[in-house]
C-alpha cells in the first residue's frame, strides 16, 4: 500500500523538502507518494503542515492520520477548529542545536557585555572591571522542552548555574529545576539573565507581566526565543525605561514581521532580531517526519504528539 | 624559618593581593612574611613580578628563589636582562576559564552574525539565511597551552569541529591537534575562525604574516586574544581591505593602549576590545603563588617554569 502525504507547508518550502522528504521516507522503509498537491483530499494519509501553508479547511482530508507541523511552536494551527486529527510537534535535533546555539551566543554576549565594543570603536581605551566568571552568573530557563533542555545543558556546560522552570515538575540533569507558581518567582528572583523558551498556551501568555518582571534582580537580561505572546510588551518596555530590565533581546513579537513604528525597535536597551534564533531544517527534520509516518503505519504512537488540553 | 615574599607588582595590584595571598600562605602551611616593599632585597626569598611592577634591576635580589609572575605572557619580563632567577608563569585557573568564556563568547558572534543586529535596529525585518550550525563551522586555535587547549574544550563541547595547532606535538582530548610548519597551513586553511592563543616567542613573532592570511579561507575571522606581535599589523589590514579576512576581533595590540589614531579603530572590519579578554584573578591566583612557594620551600620543581630556551 502506497502511503499519501501531502506536503501543505507553502510553496516556499517544498523544493527544499521534496527531495529529503522522499529520501526519508524510503530510507525509514515507507512505499509512500509525496506530492505539494492533491486531486483528492479524502485519499491524503498525512499532511505536513506549517505557519502559512495552503490549507485552511482541513475537513476535506477526513482519512489523514495526523497533520506533521513542521513548526516547534503550534499555537497557530491549533487555533484552526477545523483541525481534528492528531497533531505533532516538530522537534528536529538540528534546531534545537540551532537554538542551543542561538541562546548561548547571546547568554554569552550579555554576560561580557561585548555590545559595548561592537558599537563603541571610538578610539578610546577603556579600562574596564572585568565580568564576573559564568559561574558567578545565574541564568534562568523558563520551558523545560527539548529547546530549553538544550539551551540549559549547553549553558551548564560553559559553567553558567542554570536554574530551569517548567510548569509541571522536570528533572534535567545538570540543571536545577523548579516548577509551579511559588518555583517561577525562584528562579525569576536569582536569574541575572532569562531565556523564554515555553510554548505559547492560554496558561502561559502574558507570563512575564509587570508583576513578574518585578522579580527580576535589578539590571537583568530578557532573551526571548520563543514567542513574542509570553511577554506583556507594555510592561517590559516600562521595565526597560525603569532600569529594572538592563536589556532585553527579542527574537519573536506578537506581530511578526515586527512593524517598524514599533518602540521596540527604537528602543536603546532592546535588541530586535527577525525571528532567526532556530528553524527547522529539512535534512534533519524530513528523518523525524519519516519516522512518525513509519510509526503511524506500524500503529504505533506517534512521536511529539501535541496534547490538546495542554496546547503543546 | 620565616619566608620573605616582596610583592612587587605594583600599587595597584598589592590592595587586592595582599589579603588573598596571605591567607593562601596560611592554608598551604607556609610561614611567611608579605610585604610590597623592602629595605633589604638580599634578604627576599620569593618575588611576585606583573607589567608595570616596582622592579627594574633584578641584581639586588640575589637570595630570590624565584620571581613568580602573575601573568601568563611573560615576554615582558624577559627581556629585563638583569633577572636570572628562575621565573613562573601565571597559570590561574579562573583566568584559563574567563579566556575560554571571551573566545567562546567572541567565536559566537562571528558564528551566528549578531553585529548585524546590534547595529542595525533600523526597523527593516530582514528575512536572512540562517547561519550553518557550529559542526559546520571550523575554528582553529593556535596555541595549545592552558588557554588554547580551555578554549578549544569549551567550543567543541558547543559543537564546533577544532583543530588546534602548536609548534611542538600535543595531544588533547576532543581536539584534532596539528604541529609544526606543515600542520599551520593545514589548520590556517580549514579555520573559518582563528583564534591565537600563542605565547609571545621569536619564533611566533609576526607568525601570521601576508602569507599565512592568505591561506585561511576567503572572508575568515581572526580573533587574537594572545600577544599583538603575533600578527603582522599592515598585512592584516591588507587581508581585511581586500576581504581575505572578515573580520578580525582584537585584544591585544603591539603597543596598548592602542593609540586613537591607529587604523584598526576606525577599520570597519576591526572590533577592537581593550585588552580585557581574561586576567588574572586574586582569590585564585594567590592560591597558585603560595603553592609555588611551599613547593619551593619543600625543594619540589615549581610550576609552569618559565623554559628561557622556549622564552615561555
Amino acid at each position: 500500500m502506497t502511503v499519501r502525504v501531502l506536503f501543505a507547508a507553502g510553496p516556499g518550502r517544498w523544493p527544499r523538502y521534496a527531495g529529503p522528504l522522499r529520501a526519508a521516507l524510503a530510507a525509514a522503509g515507507v512505499a509512500a507518494e509525496v506530492s505539494d498537491r492533491t486531486e483528492d483530499p479524502a485519499a491524503v494519509d498525512y499532511l505536513v503542515t506549517a505557519p502559512g501553508g495552503t490549507i485552511e479547511d482541513f475537513r476535506p482530508y477526513r482519512r489523514a492520520k495526523a497533520a506533521l507541523h513542521l513548526f516547534a511552536g503550534v499555537e497557530g494551527i491549533l487555533a484552526n477548529p477545523t483541525l481534528v486529527q492528531p497533531l505533532c510537534r516538530m522537534v528536529d535535533p538540528a534546531m534545537t542545536q540551532g537554538m542551543a546555539e542561538w541562546v548561548t551566543g547571546h547568554v554569552l554576549r550579555h554576560h561580557l557585555g561585548t555590545d559595548a565594543h561592537v558599537t563603541g570603536q571610538d578610539g578610546v581605551w577603556r579600562h574596564e572591571v572585568l565580568p564576573p566568571l559564568a559561574a558567578e552568573r545565574p541564568v534562568g530557563i523558563l520551558g523545560l522542552g527539548e529547546l530549553g533542555q538544550a539551551a540549559g545543558r549547553m549553558l551548564a556546560t560553559i559553567g553558567f548555574p542554570v536554574t530551569g522552570w517548567s510548569r509541571s515538575p522536570r528533572v534535567v540533569p545538570g540543571l536545577a529545576c523548579r516548577d509551579g507558581a511559588a518555583g517561577l518567582a525562584h528562579v525569576l528572583g536569582q536569574s541575572q539573565i532569562l531565556v523564554l523558551l515555553l510554548p505559547l498556551t492560554p496558561a502561559t501568555r502574558n507570563l512575564l507581566d509587570a508583576r513578574r518582571l518585578a522579580h527580576l534582580p535589578r539590571g537583568a537580561v530578557v532573551i526571548n526565543a520563543a514567542r513574542g505572546g509570553l511577554i506583556d510588551d507594555a510592561a517590559l518596555i516600562a521595565a526597560l525605561d525603569s532600569g529594572q530590565v538592563g536589556h532585553a533581546t527579542l527574537d519573536v513579537f506578537r506581530e511578526e514581521p515586527l512593524p517598524p513604528w514599533h518602540p521596540f525597535w527604537a528602543h536603546p536597551r532592546v535588541t530586535v532580531t527577525p525571528h532567526i534564533a532556530a528553524e527547522t531544517r529539512p535534512a534533519t527534520a524530513a528523518v523525524v517526519l519519516a519516522e512518525n509516518i513509519r510509526r503511524g503505519e506500524a500503529g504505533l504512537a506517534f512521536l511529539h504528539l501535541v496534547d490538546r488540553a495542554r496546547s503543546y
